[in-house]
């Protein structure tokens, strides 16, 4: 009855996905809601008609520091949407924007945000239609938190998610790890490491717009790995459509430094953040297809084949690692890195 | 240059609309968005054809105390998205939400919210379909915020909004004004003063619904008066419609105890934060027809009509006092009540 709310609970691992099935999911239960995909895709005419349909999603920004090597919170509160909608095989339209400001805040540094907003809006081509603003007294926020919620136009004339997942599929990834998370901490911490890290916060659309195109219907789920990282995500796959992944250790592009940097600090590349990467598990047949559309979209040159999708054990994931072990694979436990996003 | 966020810009009187106005608006800028209305309304085929038209809006809560007589900032999130989508005469569809908890917040309280959203939303008969959860270290937010967005399906078949108005329109109010401000407000303070003024938070779409069946394309524009009161919408619209409103003061229902309140604490009631009341302006021949349709409706028992639209002088609104004097009633200026909603 004394339960508090804790950092890992924000950290988009076990504990957040824990939150969120024992409190909201319960409470707000609907068939979309339920699906628990990166965003919810309905005809707004109410009928179970599979084109024409919408999709809707909506995340919150509250990533400390404001400012960090390759983006800013609103570059991010951009892309974020876009990349959700994408998952949905959806052309974004239209976003939404919620400010909180704290008192006191600067408004040059207000002008710097918005203006990376419109202009990560103008090069995807979707317009920030509505939008609310909010103050708080000084010491009742951080600087700013952002929402964003988007609206797109579905593409895939099939159903995709994480309840669509069979077994034989293979995973895709369209780039290295881990990015987002380690240029987040070496923009926080004042660690004594050089580090050129880059987030690698970007808009997904494009990519899966050619995804599509190559393979269509093979396409059976797409998702963002970014909060809990690779290793979250494909567990909560794995839950959904109740099968095993089994993953290469070896296959699973990470740069150099990003590798470097989790070896001195404990942690692993498969539960950082990222941002401007996707997982696609494809049936067999269009694997080979879908990788050649990713190496041939810039967002995808380093795309890899990473992993398959296997009947048993239902929910697990399995990384076949570079010594040759089979270790599990579980979802981020506890927070690494607070306010990733 | 050293410019900073105050309260003010959070009141969503003057110095609001000028942030919106300096920052916001001219870096987002286009069509849908500039029209500044409570909610985007346009086609997803991108037509400018006006049936079959969506509407979509934000509103984030960063209300203060979380739980109030007549509410909570769940009840509030819910109803205030409901209302932005009814205003552009939409049945609301479908909601999401975006939660900022602070570090060490009570689950339990988190429960209560969260049972509170619920049932809002189905009492209102929409569904929240996609959200998002972000923690922040304790000491960086205040318990609670929550971003909701909404999608809702546009019955008007005539243009509705803020450049819509016409001299001679009259000007509707549905009910008295002040109450939630000044319910908040007591919740707050530590005011030796009895009080039974409770929050007038209500979703307001089935009263529209009501209002369209009524008098149709005669309404011309639909606005609840949030934060900056009725004060402030009404200067809105008459910079949007480039035209004058004239009230009467006398007209105004203004619950005794809001009354008294606003005498003591030196505050216009016309400036106080409503949540459960709407202005509709219509044309003067459905004028009649319109204020019977509120009467008929739980919500709009105390319904009035409290003004006139008017040519000249564009841009300005007039209280017609209850002495007889004629004064500028202006938006609200400065922060009586932060965190209001
Ligand atoms: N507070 C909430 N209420 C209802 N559903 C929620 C809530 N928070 C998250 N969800 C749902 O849980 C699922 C996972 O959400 P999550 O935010 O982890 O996904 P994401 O946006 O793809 O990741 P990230 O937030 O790291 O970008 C989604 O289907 C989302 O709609
Ligand atoms: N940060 C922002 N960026 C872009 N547009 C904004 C922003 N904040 C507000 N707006 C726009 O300004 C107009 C007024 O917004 P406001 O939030 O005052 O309206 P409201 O939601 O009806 O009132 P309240 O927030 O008090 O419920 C709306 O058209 C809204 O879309
Ligand atoms: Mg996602
Ligand atoms: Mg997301
Ligand atoms: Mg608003
Ligand atoms: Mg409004
Ligand atoms: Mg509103
Ligand atoms: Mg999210």
């Amino acid at each position: 009855h004394d339960e508090k709310i804790t950092l890992s609970h924000g950290s988009g691992g076990k504990s957040t996905h824990n939150l969120i099935e024992g409190v909201f999911a319960p409470a707000f239960s609907n068939p979309l809601l339920d699906a628990m995909d990166d965003a919810a895709t309905f005809r707004v005419d109410g009928t179970d008609d599979i084109d024409h349909r919408l999709a809707f999603t909506t995340d919150t920004y509250v990533v400390s520091p404001l400012f960090f090597p390759g983006g800013d919170i609103g570059k991010l509160a951009v892309h974020g949407t876009i990349n959700d909608l994408a998952m949905a095989g959806a052309t974004p339209l239209y976003l939404s924007v919620g400010f909180i400001l704290e008192e006191g805040f600067p408004i040059v540094d207000l002008r710097r945000i918005v203006a990376s907003m419109a202009q990560a809006a103008k090069e995807a081509g979707v317009a920030i239609v509505t939008g609310d603003t909010k103050v708080v007294q000084h010491g009742k926020a951080d600087g700013v938190f952002i929402n964003t919620a988007g609206i797109g136009l579905v593409r895939a004339s099939w159903l995709m998610g994480q309840a669509q997942l069979e077994p034989g599929d293979k995973v895709l990834l369209s780039g290295p790890v881990g990015d987002h998370g380690i240029a987040i901490m070496f923009a926080r911490e004042a660690l004594d490491i050089e580090s050129d890290v880059q987030s690698d916060t970007a808009p997904l659309h494009t990519l899966v717009a050619s995804l599509i195109e190559a393979a269509g219907e093979g396409i059976h789920c797409l998702k963002d790995p970014t909060r809990g990282g690779v290793a979250t995500s494909l567990n909560e796959m794995a839950l959904g459509s109740e099968v095993s992944v089994a993953l290469d250790e070896q296959s699973i592009p990470v740069h150099p430094e990003v590798r470097g940097a989790c070896e001195i600090l404990g942690l692993d590349p498969l539960t950082i953040a990222n941002e401007g990467k996707l997982l696609a598990i494809v049936a067999p047949g269009v694997a080979d297809t879908t990788l050649q559309a990713m190496h041939n979209h810039p967002l995808g040159r380093d795309a890899a084949i990473i992993g398959t999708i296997q009947a048993e054990p239902p929910g697990m994931v399995f990384l076949r690692t570079d010594i040759g072990g089979l270790r599990v694979l579980d979802m981020l436990v506890g927070d690494p890195l607070p306010r990733i996003c």
